[in-house]
């Protein structure tokens, strides 16, 4: 019988993990240096290594750093941007308009990833009664790359305020694959300490007491 | 104009990034150490730390550690798993009745991971073209969960042969709350070297190239 203990990380490692999980922040604002291959390829290599419902690894990624593919994509997310900026009015709207929501153009790389749903068939080992695990496992990869790239030293933004039809159209993304993410990345002059939503006042991060249950929901009881 | 360099983590901190990543597996095999409590209320804290669109920090975790809710949901995975199983035939349903695909009732504690959607009223920023972001910000804690918990040497298995309502019925979580994740935790004997579904022959892992397109779908060019 293993001590149960044998198989944590040595300090220096789990604190890395810890980092990287603390430190992450959504990007927006980057340098123009680029990213070396290799460094690029050990980030996507962390995505392709994520676990996935059935082992069905339904994602692909999309390396883009055509500068003319990245101006159709900035058009589409201002126009989603006008749209999205009528729901705000007073402070708000003023907070609002003073935010920078993306890094399309600065950042050296984007990067789309997407789901392929059907990639084994209809019927996936663990997926009949969540058909939703495929979108979760590349969502599983997303956050790898992330990470990755925290350690790397590159900042990573996730720009949502997007449409995804349009996206598509722009790379070429057949369906019936579903596109579950664009993002920027790029190397960083800081990585601010608190995320900016929070230092603007737009909202508060909390404890975790807020959203911890025990055996059931609401229940404070059994731990 | 700093080095851009400067944000890497240095060598053994970026070493335990990618260690996680490598090292992660989906775990149905569990000893029956209790967790402590201050391990635990770390991984749940390294879930907590996700970035989230708008900031909404849309998840609840329910921790579940009393047997005769962990007994419950283990009678909903034996229905569906009956179900799902029906799917094979041949050497491949033989296959797959000998699959352990759960460790609910040996793993001492069991994680419900859900959304709550609205949680921050209906607009929330960056989530209007895509509403699916407030369950991939959760998703995106799950993968923080499973990386802090390999960093303590803890395994984590996602149990998706589950119908949600019938678990959401088990644990009372209410609409419009979403189920995403029943996950089990324990210490374990071993973390395999190899994904169980690959080394029985279930499914390959494949290359990256396999994977990775460049500028748009199916390119090659523009790297």
């Amino acid at each position: 019988m293993p001590d149960k203990t044998d198989h944590a990380f040595p300090g220096p490692l789990k604190q890395g993990v810890y980092e990287a999980i603390y430190r992450r922040r959504d990007i927006r604002r980057f340098l123009p240096d680029p990213i070396p291959e290799e460094t690029l390829l050990r980030i996507l290599n962390a995505g392709h290594q994520a676990g996935s419902v059935g082992l069905m690894q339904p994602w692909n990624f999309v390396v883009i750093q055509d500068r003319s593919i990245k101006a159709k994509i900035k058009s589409v997310f201002l126009e989603c941007n006008r749209e999205a900026a009528k729901v705000y009015t007073g402070e708000r709207q003023a907070m609002y308009d003073g935010l920078k929501l993306e890094g399309i153009e600065e950042a050296p790389t984007n990067l789309c990833v997407t789901c392929d749903p059907i990639r084994k068939g209809p019927s996936v080992l663990g997926a009949r009664t969540m058909p939703e695990m495929a979108v979760y496992s590349t969502v599983c990869a997303i956050q790898n790359l992330w990470l990755a790239a925290r350690a790397e030293g590159i900042g990573m933004g996730w720009v949502s305020i997007l449409d995804p039809k349009e996206v598509k159209a722009a790379l070429s993304i057949p369906d019936p694959i579903i596109l579950v993410a664009y993002l920027c990345l790029g190397y960083v002059e800081s990585f601010p300490e608190i995320p900016v939503l929070e230092k603007i006042g737009w909202e508060k991060r909390f404890p975790l007491e807020k959203v911890l249950y025990w055996n059931h929901w609401g229940g404070s009881e059994g731990r």
